[in-house]
């Protein structure tokens, strides 16, 4: 983090941070001090406008929308024009994040592994991610077009709402939220996209409350 | 290596391959077991046509020719052109590379970082490299443009008759040379560039001579 100027650091139950931890940290114990500890997942992303898991295993079936990912490289291309918190989120160094952890996330994100060993070591993944971040950042002074997160959680509860509407199947349903949630999350609309998608979204609801 | 398909890990000197350093290789066992070993720096990079030391210090003086470096990502979209051999050093986690390795190696590659904090742990260092080589690498089959090792040792030794026929003063020596060793890394000439300057060196040395 240190080397690629990354400051806030959140850690959800973790182990105590003792010595060694701290002497491993080498001259970044700034970080450690400044770590903000939270005892769920939930409370941690809750100030956060975007929140972004790592996953090293990519849906193969397009239908399975849960790990539908993006590339560390089309994310950081992507990255700098959002508006808000963006909150990168990694896994344990054995069992990555549990598939309720990855269905609260806006987006996920890929590092593009070898088919012969995909898992990769957790700080190494973490290295990448931020380096990543670090070569591409654009501190250019540049209008925020991408939606913050009120906008995005509006345009949820709408989508669901359309689904309430139709009677959609209740064994569907949040299969079906979470491919929406990471459609959107991938194609990170703009105010203008939002609204005009929001626009389309509110007529189709009044036209079939109307008809019922 | 074995997240990004490098198979060939050279050691110079390791300490002990014990079960620590397994168990901490999970799956990429063999990497170890295949591993070559050499007793020096040179004997290691022998059979190597391009030789790459990383470091995460870098010239601040265009004059320090020793440490004139490429980054990571202008690195990755020539490498693949190169005819031959390619060896990537990565020093020790504590010294790095000392400055007669350094000399000894073809061109510099330079990971940015925070200029508050750039010395990288080893491991990370090497997860980038390799992780910015396995996305960008190109297996199309193209035709290898660049000069190899024979026509690269045939360069340094024109440039070094160069300046033995203008007596270029001994204290400099040094100095000029592995500025030229730079240059010529950074430039990868294609074999048609290397003949066109090849040319112009030689010529250059039959004038000198003739007029003595």
């Amino acid at each position: 983090m240190a080397n690629f100027n990354f400051k806030n650091l959140i850690l959800i139950n973790p182990c105590e941070l003792d010595d060694e931890c701290y002497a491993r940290a080498m001259h970044a114990s700034k970080i450690l001090d400044d770590a903000k500890i939270f005892s769920s997942f939930k409370k941690a992303i809750n100030n956060l406008d975007y929140i972004v898991a790592t996953s090293s295993i990519e849906s193969q079936n397009d239908k399975r929308h849960l790990r539908n990912a993006l590339k560390v490289e089309d994310f950081t291309k992507k990255i700098f024009e959002l508006d808000g918190k963006i909150g990168l989120v990694f896994g344990r160094e054995d069992y990555g994040l549990f598939n309720d952890e990855i269905a609260a996330c806006d987006m996920i994100l890929k590092i593009p592994t070898s088919e012969s060993y995909l898992s990769m070591n957790l700080s190494h993944a973490v290295s990448i991610v931020l380096y990543s971040l670090f070569v591409k950042r654009d501190f250019s002074p540049k209008e925020k077009i991408k939606i913050g997160k009120i906008e995005k959680e509006k345009l949820y509860e709408t989508f669901s709402k359309l689904l309430d509407s139709i009677n959609y199947p209740n064994h569907k349903r949040e299969k079906t939220e979470i491919m929406f949630k990471r459609m959107m999350g991938r194609s990170m609309p703009s105010k203008w996209e939002y609204h005009t998608f929001m626009g389309v979204l509110s007529k189709s609801l009044d036209k079939i409350k109307k008809n019922k």
